[in-house]
């Protein structure tokens, strides 16, 4: 079982991700994809007037404050446009694709944050009317009912709460909870850098193995939106994932490729 | 077994409708939703600089010209906003419903009309670029294993052509298709007028009763989106549906009305 996670960033291949996960699967692979879409969100956000307002938590976290207007556009842009893009390619290239997000069949559930503590301009504000939250629970017999007949899933966020509220939850962190749930061998983390670089953005210095027990150590390199997905990966590990590789979605056959061990090897 | 299809007109109580669908879920009635989204999808493509443009063709029918741009904002609205919005609104009254569009699955499989004559200022021209079809099949053993589960689908065009494509499909006969596949007793046509009426708007003169053999003639009341709405009770009948309701979706328990026999009956 691989559980394969695209995002959302520019210079992603789409086509080349989808033409891989195609031959996998026909070559007899349980695999699923999840996928993110912050980047597109960002673009059709400010065109309809609602531009992306980006929050640091007390803790030192970004995040992108998610009203319910906020809400509504991500669930455009991630589960309309994205995923029924992924769907469309998928199914011209004959995969029996399902596009999913986290509220149908309560298949990501999490926990909505009801206030979040936020530094604006050196100064504690308190939110609340966002609509974030964290994965915990995956339905998993939903999947295995679909991958049981057949049907490749094709996962996107928001997830949804236990009052049965939509929420804006990482999609990395989405995909490492998947993985665990599914006691997948594989979760793949792709995105448009080559892995875990010891000096970003130098993509020559790649770090290509990090062992498991290790990762911490690692955290101190991750830059950006890399810090959720090494969180992800720490998460997998812990729970029993097999191995988490982060890898390239700008190249051919981006998948396979990092099954070989191209990219930052978390084994 | 009940198919219910409500449009994506103004005024339209989507609260009732879902309230209505949970009561009725819940009494153990097998019932799926087909939604539209034709209102909101013009609102949505004004504010994003693509302005919906409408298209008369040869044979006289009004439909949406979809080039790619259009078909990803129709994905946005249809697949993203309404969808979600109607399985999260379910979730929160303890339904697990599950959201899919009919490229999911190949729930909805139709044929796109490769070309499409059209009528513009007088004179006759053809598109090529437009992803406009029919829905001809639906892909009922995907639905038979979600509601065998227990989940109550959630269903949206577009649909998928032969070659994988997305095309923009009339809601209305998709669920006349949906409804005559899955042995339906009951399609349930909401909108935002309480049925067929005689001399359109006005509300009084609504026709309360069709004999199933005699709809086409009263193909001749029906104004604008209504026209297409007859023609899926005309194919559903046809296919072997017993009975089809036209009613309105502005007023309280709008389903249970219908199958009261409040609305414009074909049967």
């Amino acid at each position: 079982m691989i559980v394969v996670k695209v995002g959302g960033s520019e210079g992603i291949d789409l086509d080349a991700v989808c033409q891989d996960l195609a031959d996998l699967h026909k070559a007899g692979q349980s695999i699923i994809l999840v996928h993110g879409g912050s980047h597109e969100t960002n673009v059709v956000a400010e065109k309809l007037g609602h531009p992306p307002v980006f929050v640091t938590s007390a803790s030192g976290y970004v995040s992108r404050y998610t009203d319910r207007e906020t809400l509504a556009i991500f669930e455009m842009v991630y589960c309309g446009k994205i995923n029924k893009s992924i769907v469309e390619r998928l199914q011209k290239l004959g995969v029996n694709a399902i596009g999913l997000s986290g509220l149908d069949g309560r298949l990501l559930e999490g926990k909505r944050k009801a206030t979040l503590k936020i530094i604006e301009n050196g100064r504690k504000r308190v939110l609340h009317d966002d609509y974030t939250g964290k994965v915990e629970r995956a339905n998993v017999s939903l999947l295995h009912l679909l991958m049981g007949a057949g049907y490749l899933p094709v996962i996107t966020p928001p997830a949804i709460s236990e009052e049965g509220e939509a929420i804006n939850v990482d999609g990395d962190r989405a995909a490492a909870v998947l993985a665990a749930a599914l006691n997948a061998d594989q979760l793949v983390i792709l995105s448009n850098v080559p892995g875990l670089l010891r000096n970003f953005p130098d993509e020559s210095s790649l770090i290509p193995l990090i062992e498991r027990n290790r990762v911490e150590d690692f955290m101190e390199f991750a830059e950006g939106r890399m810090k959720k997905k090494v969180m992800g990966a720490v998460e997998a590990i812990a729970e029993g994932v097999k191995q988490v590789v982060f890898a390239d979605a700008r190249v051919a056959q981006p998948i396979q490729k990092a099954l070989a061990g191209q990219g930052t090897v978390i084994h």
